[in-house]
């Protein structure tokens, strides 16, 4: 199992709508990629480590597929349009990382 | 529910121990901080998102908790031995953030 991240860094002056986001852009994306796509997750950042930091990340989506194949096969014909999607929420520039899943 | 990441960046010349932090690290932890963590989860990174790059992060560790608080009071009486055991599977500096699950 590959686990793709979706990280929005906290910069300063940064905008995030988390409602459109969870409302609008990953139901979206759910559908474009369809059965591929196992498992979705979502999270805001509230704090960093030490006290009284800021979170690094406003807001991470995950994105859980069998393969890194299975992925890109299901993501490649949709990419246009889920990459359009990313001004309405945000205007951060997300870093994004597939991962496996070893627990 | 709340999720701490504690991401692990893939720096050069830096080592990650993933054997150890699967069986061992991960474990204790678990161990210590008992039925407060809800559910753990680790990930290996593979690749970034552009064709090529490599990964943020070399590895990635989850832990949730019903809340903030709980994660405090379960994690304070054994911060010292759980950090203590981190240059045993790694020679890079976490990025801790703590994020709200929305999804």
């Amino acid at each position: 199992m590959i686990k793709v991240s979706v990280l929005y860094p906290n910069t300063a002056g940064c905008k995030f709508d988390m409602g459109y986001y969870l409302e609008k852009h990953m139901p979206m994306v759910q559908q474009k990629l369809g059965s591929a796509c196992k498992r979705m997750a979502v999270e805001e950042g509230i704090a960093g480590g030490a006290p009284g930091a800021p979170a690094t990340y406003v807001a991470m989506g995950h994105l859980y597929f069998d393969s890194t194949d299975a992925f890109m096969s299901a993501f490649a014909p949709h990419a246009q349009a889920i990459m359009a999607d990313i001004p309405n929420y945000t205007n951060t520039q997300p870093t994004i990382q597939i991962s496996e899943v070893k627990m």
